[in-house]
């Protein structure tokens, strides 16, 4: 019984900061990582070097191989990588936040989703014990195993369906790539007027750290949470010139006040 | 001459974040705060208490002292404080990223603005030495005052006139008071469907921790840099119910792809 929810033998499809960044953590936690699978040789060989796997360009190769795979593609990408699988008996197993289990269960009888609820960058090293790790599968003994190989990493690891996992995502899409672009947006208008992006750095650094501690509504500042029509309206035509800054710095300034109006209520 | 650029004793005006910080850390500095000003006796009393200064609920009072005062009030009520001072000999200096200095020269002939560019909270320690402080002054005299002062605090000080200082403001009200907000609508998208704030709180430390190395176009990742339709339809169809936060997802995701293409040009 606990042999049938341990894994020790993985592959891994996809060498984008995904597949680096799991591939990687799983073969330091003890896995043997058999194939790595890219179509690019030199991505193959680069990730399947550092984590003591085969490097694999063509998914035909794999799908004899009947352990677990990790299927960390784009989402537009992973129907047609299940399709190798059809009937293969290969425990599929796709990492993305906003695709549904459905996509494997239509080819495989054994799939899963595993999605790390975080960003990755390549090359840059992670501490994944508290990374929240969302699984889904098809049966009890495959979300096991999931289980068993996400707690591996992390003491966060949760079962959430299809469906809540892409709300999570959409709420991780505003948190993290959202404000990364009005950091974006922020550094280009330093830049347009020759001042250096990093004096923002300790602003950053500060907006973030309150966020660990604080509830984000009570940790608002700035005139728009103040309703200071008189500087609000002196922004709003120094971005005359950029109108698509102006419509974003509109909108984010009246969806802060009625936020703030909503928590007073 | 070194007498003469050397500030001993200041009052501050206001006893909201940026007062109760500036006068904890000048007082920490060795400075002698002689006045804490405030409409509420409560708040004056409270922070007067601790940085040794006597407190003063009207402004009248304290007039006729000649050193530098430190007004940190809201935007729309320094020219009123300015006017109190009107012809006294004070040296008056405001604390605002988007009010331009012509505020207080109209009333006095020694002024300044001494703006640091970083968010405070009550309460929660501050670390100064990296916190650009941006300063302007009427004159030379008062400009190397002004610098000595802030340099008590920081490494980072910068002479910048008034009309820079605002592009600044808005560049650090995108960079901070509105990713904050972003987090803000995260927490709410959680909170609507029974998650937990804090299961984000790694996601937004590695965002940031990004951003204090990396170029944030670089470090932006998410369908929409990827230009993943399927997903970002799929997403802004979840948001139909919330209007404002799907006009947000879309036009930051439409900005998104637009650096992106602007930055690989």
């Amino acid at each position: 019984m606990i042999q049938e929810t341990n894994v020790s033998t993985i592959s891994v499809i996809g060498t984008g900061n995904v597949g680096w960044h799991l591939a990687t953590a799983f073969y330091r936690a003890g896995i043997t990582i058999r194939h790595v699978v890219s179509r690019s040789e030199e991505h193959a060989k680069e990730l399947a070097e550092q984590v003591g796997a085969a490097p694999v360009t063509d998914l035909s190769v794999i799908k004899d191989h009947p352990e677990l795979c990790l299927v960390c593609v784009s989402d537009d990408a992973i129907s047609s990588v299940a399709e190798t699988f059809r009937d293969s008996g290969v425990g599929l197993v796709h990492t993305s936040g906003s695709t549904g289990i459905s996509v494997l269960t239509e080819v495989c009888q054994q799939a899963g989703v595993l999605y790390p609820l975080q960003t990755f960058t390549k090359g840059k090293d992670m501490e994944y014990a508290q990374v929240p790790f969302l699984i889904e599968a098809t049966d009890t003994t495959f979300l096991k195993k999931l289980k068993t190989l996400a707690e591996l990493l992390s003491e966060k690891v949760f079962e959430i369906d299809s469906e809540a996992r892409r709300k999570i995502h959409i709420a991780a899409i505003f948190a993290c790539n959202f404000s990364n672009h009005l950091v974006s947006i922020a550094a280009d208008l330093m830049n347009e007027n020759d001042f250096d992006y990093e004096l923002l750095v300790p602003l950053i650094t500060e907006t973030m750290e309150k966020l660990q501690k604080m509830n984000p509504v009570a940790a608002q500042t700035g005139p728009a949470v103040r309703n200071d029509r008189a500087i609000i309206d002196r922004h709003l035509e120094s971005l005359n010139n950029r109108p698509r800054e102006r419509e974003l710095y509109k909108l984010l300034s009246e969806n802060i006040l009625r936020y703030r109006n909503k928590h007073n209520e």
